[in-house]
């Protein structure tokens, strides 16, 4: 097996990189992934995978930060110029650009699901020869958006192991699902998904990163240390009125933002474990001379745990509704993503780490953790599910020697970790019968 | 009748000083005037008033700021022992220390009130021979208490005119009022009087001061610029824990004062005219290392007028209230005084200052009004109460000599004021049938 | 004479609202009134009057609120477009659009200043029927810049005032200056012009305003309620850093910036009479989560009176510069504008009020000063370095009926009222030798 | 040997409770265990050993919240009327409670040094019968000190200890040094003694304390996981003004706290691990209508590392000067107790929980580390020391049932624990040859 594995995966070597640098040129951003989503669709439907998609996927008020109307209709048009194939758009339109694929062996089995998500950032591209996929001519050609993260590697590694497991079908036992997820930049897509039932019937669940400061050649088969977090809009609204006539009038939202932020920055320290918050964002005013009736302020609440997050996200909620009390104006909170922490599953987290070992050779070297600097991922939201239902789950990290780092203008990856990251994901899958669930 | 009056008021100069004396001796502060009231209503029940006390002339919910139960119980065990006259002090027992005496002529005419107030300053009296009430040895027996801004002459004042008054009855028309205050100070006293209908049948209406800046011999007719005040006390009540080991348990009563402290002093100008706004005192926590459970605050506001005192206080209140929010913490409000802005009647004004002109040479100058710096007095509710019902009321200053301010620990006046306003107040009821009012 | 001026004035009705018109319809806000200078130079020329501009009256580093040099040469590109006489633009480059006009009469007498300002504002202009200058097609044709606060009034009114002064400049003693300042709003301008010493030599002078409350056909001599004022712009330099990752790496511009907000509201009230203090907008951070690395306040002091405005000013500086080092950021204070507070000249007024009356029978009221809203002009900056030479000075508003109040999108006035300031300000100035200064 | 130690250890376990209950009697809080240190210092000088006290153990200067010159006054006098022996009585004088007691074996060997604490705490104790040391009629006679942590037992088993080693001092080889504290609580004694060179000879160190949450008759050899702290006292200076008459002429310590505290709570996170801030007690101004003139506050700063804390600790220092700076006041700091992060020496710990194991049948369990509640202990001053000089250090915790937890008003417990940890300390020192430093 291991043998035909690695030969069938040669084959899609050069398609691996097409697919990647693909999605790298015409990036889009989160709920924006039009053009993506069709091409996904179109591989997944020909390679002969069940398919869900849109709503039957993605819940529509469990969607968080999802950009204006306006915005998801000008981008689809955008897509449209751009190549997506128009057939499939239908299901995405409106921002529910979610795909799920399914084979279901007929053989018994547990379900063992992959997620990969395919979204850019907000953020331009360095468009000099120094970065390559500027010289190679793959770089973004749309402004404001850069997959700056390796979400492109992830959705290529989605289609190739689609390919891969589907050659080998018979191999195969129970049911695979490739789960496709819209917008995880900012946290704000994964919940959607979990919300729509997607992983309720998952006893094995793998989510996957390249990069992350992992390096080049290594697996961590069970990264354990990201953030619970809460991302909130909070937007202030006073009255306004000339502040030398008649300031009484006036209802000062930037002084209640201000103390706001002197309060949110003071929430306690938990004794259980670290926290954040960040004011990251304050904007408030229009006029020198006008008492200010507008603020808004991008809030971030973080915490090891979900308890702990959830302590000083409560908190911030007291913060800001007693600050708009003190200066009597309205406010409105948005919430914008949310992730949680998440423990891997022990026994799978060592079952990932005995077939890598032994079947993936090309790794030079496997490890269970690796304390990465405190970040947050939607993955968790997935995993959380899994593990209530009594599932097994767990978040693997493929090492890549990085042009810079992540979210930075001129992020690159090693293509080679796509192929690697294929092979390793097969390999799972095809020994799945030896783990013991 | 000039020269009559004049007499009968050189018969009491004697009497003016010794009673000034006394009551400064015997110093008692706000709603502790248990020896001072019961001389008073004994002098006046010997003079063939008709008098009301206690509870007759103080609504008691209405009293602001009162000792406790314990500190009043105390204050009248040491009046006791300082000579108060027992047969009158069961009226004025738990914080009652007013009283109203009539006297009413048989024949037409209108009731005209004057006010005095009695009670001493919280503070210790200088006891040096520099300092003369020291020297003279009638300086303050009573710790913390002291006659340090002239409530002392008045009551005398008041005293030397109920004499007078009745001495020349014949000579009077309509009713007299005297009405004699406790607790001026933090003006806690007059809105308990003047709820308990106090100067409900009143026609004219007059409340005096000695001092205040106003130059010795001069008298200023209507004073017109007391500013409107409330004075609050906001205890927050947190949950105190370990800082070090367990923050997230606290509710901190202390963020919660330092937010409102800073939102009150931010509390916006009014284009009508001056504010205030001070928190005077904070006093919060326990131990170095436990997230702080409690903390007091003094506060005080003003307006030049009630309307911008209220614009003060109200946003005050949205201010504090906002700030335990924030914190998680509960509160508490105590209103401790109040006050209101009140203008004296033109007309009134106009014929006191005729009056005073005409028949007391004693004073050097006669004004109708002088700018003085911004205090507050509660003499304004028993003005706004007589003008709401269409009477006439007014604020008269007899100017004095000062051994130093008001409040200071030196403070003395020239005591032959006390004669010169006998004489002034005495001059205007007799001469009330010219007022036409 | 003055029949000879009414026909003057007559004569040029049609003119003064040409130019209004056109002013109107070429809004330039200040520092950018190219345009409009070259048109006012061209026609002060044409009548013979000896000009000085642009660097000559503008003391360069006096200047406030410059607006960038990119944004000056763009702007002067604009007005080249738009009809600006190109041979006098030299003088104005680079954001120098003042001129002051000298008409030597050779005969002894006083030097008699006019002052008028040229600048619109930085807002559209409402575009519909209802609003008389879109009806009429003269409403702005500049983006963001509308005249809506009749400074385009003001230089018509300069302008007619100048050929009427010379056609009967033999009925003239002394030197008359009319005086054409940039950028009023924002009070940016006039300091400029009082230290390029514009003024040194005047002993009479007058700036004028049409509107601002007065009713029409009124003409208040003396406005004497203007606020000193100062504007500055505060921004904040810290350190960004990932809030997640390393927020101990960063220095919070943001929360130096709420603590200074809180602060700045936070200032005593002054014993002397009214402030205000307004932190009208606050821009800072750039990403959720990132710790802010930048901010900017817009911050504006005011005071009843030079005093009050100098102590809230120097209070603001304080707490400007502790809240940076509260944080540990760098922070830079920009000047953007400031006025004074300045009190006519009492004879000066007396004179104009008498010779208004007398001599303007189109002025139904002529009142001495009138209360308003408590606003800020720069003439004042002119009328104090008047005064302190020993000169006489003020204010004068004529009254118009406005289709909306100032500043305002569909801001208007009723043209008429020029007609009657250039009758009014040309018979002061005939009648200059009855004044004895 | 073992025998020999264990017969002797019986011998003394009556006096070492009657050490314990003499001293818990005559609870003497920081810098006042005057009648405390004489008695150990007449017992020590009986048994032999050789003594430095004083000023020869405690570097003036170096002490940190010491009380007034007359409370240590005060409290040397109330020393003296409860039995101090007044011949060792002058080397204390002035707060200099500490005594370093040397045993030198004349043989070669390494110095091995343990260190107990002598002080109460600032509380009043229970005095009901349901309080054992009320009960037993050992409770504090001494008004707000209370043995509540158990540092009365601490000095016992150093006077046991002191027993034993001398009498078996043919088994000892190097020297022994036995170091009584001043002043742990508010951890301010330590860092006197380090700086007075006490430790610089020391190979080998040794810290006791009992209970901390260890269970009855369990021994912790090497506790790891105190935090680093500073406490801190801050007093704001301004200017006092009347609130309503002159607020433009006060500076307001309040306001000055009030920034400084909302700043302080929102010091940044580390991403290195955990902090602490509190502002524990804030007390500020005078009267409600006074601009107060005066702040205190009493703050805390803690960190995982020393590195962390010292982050804090900078941090609150700009925050504490720029609030000043905001309010115009004044301020002073006063280092009021510190203590340092230290992990044990690993092969210290380990040497000791081998012996513990072997020789005290008496230890029911045996641990090397166990997670407590984040506290502090100024002994790691100490160990911090030994360990740059390259000797070997650790904090042993003897468990105990305890009636209340520490600090609590009701705080005992078990004596035996005071036998059990005599024997361990004497174990370690007759076997310390076995150890390989």
């Amino acid at each position: 097996m291991n043998n035909l594995l690695s030969e069938s995966i040669q084959q899609i070597t050069g398609q691996l990189k097409n697919w990647r640098r693909d999605f790298h040129h015409f990036a889009e951003s989160g709920w924006f992934e039009f053009r993506t989503a069709t091409i996904v669709a179109e591989e997944l439907h020909r390679l002969g995978y069940s398919l869900k998609m849109g709503q039957e996927v993605i819940k529509a008020d469990a969607r968080m930060g999802l950009p204006s109307a306006q915005a998801l209709q000008d981008q689809e048009q955008r897509a449209i110029k751009q190549g997506a194939l128009t057939a499939w758009l239908p299901h995405f339109s409106g921002g529910f650009t979610g795909i799920v694929a399914t084979l279901d062996t007929g053989k018994p089995g547990p379900t063992l699901a992959f997620r990969v998500d395919m979204d850019a950032l907000d953020q331009n591209e360095e468009q000099t020869p120094a970065h390559r996929p500027y010289a190679d001519g793959f770089s973004s050609c749309n402004a404001h958006m850069m997959h700056a993260c390796g979400h492109d590697g992830h959705t290529a590694i989605g289609l190739g192991l689609a390919n891969v497991l589907k050659k080998h079908e018979s191999q195969l036992i129970g049911k695979i699902k490739l789960i496709f997820q819209p917008a995880e930049e900012g946290t704000r897509g994964a919940k959607s998904m979990v919300e729509a039932g997607v992983v309720d019937d998952v006893d094995c669940f793998i989510a996957i990163h390249i990069g992350l400061g992992v390096p080049q050649g290594e697996l961590a088969c069970g990264s354990d240390n990201f953030l619970a977090t809460s991302k909130i809009d909070v937007t202030y609204c006073g009255v306004a009125s000339h502040a030398g006539g008649k300031p009484e009038e006036g209802k000062n939202a930037l002084l209640a933002a201000a103390q706001a932020a002197l309060g949110l920055y003071a929430i306690p320290h938990h004794s259980k474990g670290s926290s954040r918050i960040n004011v990251g964002v304050l904007q408030a005013g229009i006029g020198r001379n006008v008492i200010p009736d507008h603020a808004l302020m991008k809030v971030e609440t973080r915490g090891e745990t979900n308890e702990i997050n959830e302590f000083v996200y409560n908190q911030a909620l007291n913060i800001i509704a007693g600050a708009a009390k003190m200066q009597g104006v309205e406010y409105k909170l948005e919430l914008m993503g949310a992730a949680q922490s998440s423990q891997p599953s022990p026994r799978w987290v060592d079952f990932i780490y005995q077939q890598a070992r032994q079947y993936v050779p090309e790794l030079s070297s496997v490890v269970r953790s690796r304390k990465q600097p405190a970040g947050s991922e939607d993955a968790t939201y997935f995993m959380e599910r899994v593990k209530e239902n009594g599932g097994q789950a767990t978040y693997l990290i493929f090492g890549s020697e990085l042009s810079a780092g992540h979210h930075n203008e001129r992020f690159d990856f090693d293509e080679n970790v796509m192929t690697t990251a294929v092979k390793t994901l097969a390999t799972i899958a095809f020994h799945l019968s030896d783990f013991e669930g």
